[in-house]
């Protein structure tokens, strides 16, 4: 445990330190809820493969598909708002909106296509 | 193994042989490579809980889950091109266009909001 000088605490994890400019408190607050929606979204993956092994019915995979993409894309919705929360306090705290903006454009070119 | 009138190999898992009316040769076909892309899936939105697990950056994390997206809806795909397929085969064989129809409509349904 390190603490930043806001006083929140950076857990570090091995090799993979907080040491980037761009790690913030804000997505420490929802990582893990991230990780347990993760995990979730994996064993429903599982789920629907045994449900494919089994011979179940198209339908049915077809629901099951759709909630996996609706559970990763409020996954996706949760990061984004994090890491826009943290842009808009960087921006804040140095006054500089123009590296916020380039942070926070960069996110969504990732993910909206 | 049971082998079918058409000739198509039907593999049964332990209670889950098929019965039903609605199990045809066409979701044979693809179940293999279906159960393998899920797979995959699976494997990928695990890395991709270990990214945020890691503490990896935001834009990272969201194409690896846009990436995720884009396999689980390519998968949809191919079970949804191969229900069409046995839904055209079942209203070759019977004439019966209408409970063809009935059967693609609620798979359409399931899967596209």
């Amino acid at each position: 445990m390190a603490t930043t000088s806001n006083g929140h605490e950076h857990v570090t994890t091995g090799e993979h330190a907080y040491t980037h400019a761009h790690e913030h408190e804000h997505e420490h607050q929802q990582r893990q809820a991230v990780v347990r929606r993760l995990k979730r979204a994996e064993g429903h993956v599982a789920a629907v493969r045994r449900m494919v092994e089994e011979g179940r019915g198209c339908p049915d995979i077809l629901i099951q598909l759709a909630a996996v993409r609706a559970a990763l894309d409020a996954t996706a919705k949760i990061v984004l708002a994090d890491h826009v929360q943290s842009c808009l306090h960087d921006a804040q705290q140095n006054g500089d909106t123009e590296a916020a903006w380039g942070d926070l454009s960069k996110a969504l070119e990732s993910f909206i296509r």
